[in-house]
């Protein structure tokens, strides 16, 4: 069965993942929409709510069995299923990403990344083989791929992502801080704006409200 | 006037600071609830509710001048006014964030980075000079900083987090990934977690629903 699940409940799956994988580590075996609300700044209706979008995981006068819940989350994240995904572009940020981030523990493999720095090809990150720019679209055409990284310079954004739809690409992964102006069919553009993040830290630092607490738990 | 905003209402504001500067420049002047709305993927009267927690920046049957909008969250934000950072840790990931990320957007000004690792002392990156990690609490002492951006390996993240807590900072911009286990007393802390944004995206492309178009317009 498909479930239809709005976006902004999507998007707070993976915080409630988190939480729970956190609270499954530390031993905690039951927990409650209540427990859950104090820790991510949620109401606990609106808890009960998001959770109940995906079927029923809770019991009236019980509460959420913690490992029960995370593995449902889990699922219907889809985690199980691994997503194939390139890196283009490694620079510091592509190098990051490829040496710290783990992408496993979001269900992707990384098989390859691709830089136009002649100095850098043929040498690997993390395992990972960094191969010519020029190689990229022929890659695509033998090797599926379901998501490209982008760490590349703006400049190449459009280009890059246009020969990735075209060549079967349904995600791209955005970290070059501007938006995708491109015909991309289908596939889906998720940004990173870090600047949001930053901007809220300001707002809190900046003093406009007292309510420093339930920010700090929310995140 | 102090307003008392919703932790969920703040960290939309930097979304509509981001959807109305790309407005502003793209020659829009005018805008609506409805507008916004599908814009961002949140309901009309969610938007007007999240304006008028802040004053009536709208006029029924007009909407809203975008610049004035625009203008008037970015005060809330405090754009305005400066918070001094500095980096702690100059690896894959603070170097990229150094060279690119736009810390001035956010009303933010770096005034120095620091590492461990003797061969990249004195030298700078985007004029930011980087100093020895030793000398972090002695700069803290000596220097007005607002946030420390942690950029550096998580072994490290609560004894350095604790010493700027220590020392005066009143926010962390956390970048290592785990959550920070210390006594910060008032100290705020942001957490990045890249890993929630392709947790998003993955649920996506593995076709676990038909509303990609929302998802792609909301971000």
């Amino acid at each position: 069965m498909k479930y239809r699940i709005s976006a902004n409940v999507i998007r707070r799956l993976p915080r409630y993942l988190r939480r729970l994988t956190g609270m499954e580590r530390a031993g905690e075996e039951r927990t409650s929409s209540r427990d859950l609300s104090s820790a991510m700044g949620l109401t606990a209706s609106q808890i009960r709510q998001d959770l109940n979008c995906f079927g029923g995981f809770g019991q009236q006068g019980y509460g959420y069995r913690v490992r029960e819940l995370r593995e449902g989350i889990a699922a219907v994240l889809g985690i199980g299923e691994t997503l194939r995904a390139v890196v283009v572009g490694v620079g510091n940020l592509g190098r990051a990403l490829l040496a710290n981030f783990r992408f496993d523990e979001c269900g992707v493999e990384v098989t390859a990344a691709f830089d136009a720095d002649p100095a850098l090809i043929g040498r690997r990150v993390s395992e990972v083989p960094i191969l010519e720019s020029d190689a990229l679209e022929g890659y695509l055409k033998e090797n599926p791929v379901d998501v490209i990284v982008l760490t590349l310079p703006r400049k190449f954004v459009k280009d890059v992502s246009e020969l990735a739809a075209r060549n079967g690409v349904r995600g791209i992964w955005n970290f070059t801080g501007s938006d995708i102006d491109a015909d991309l069919g289908d596939t889906i553009v998720e940004n990173v704006h870090l600047s949001d993040s930053l901007l809220t830290l300001g707002y809190y630092l900046r003093g406009r409200t007292s309510e420093n607490q339930s920010h700090k738990e929310e995140t």
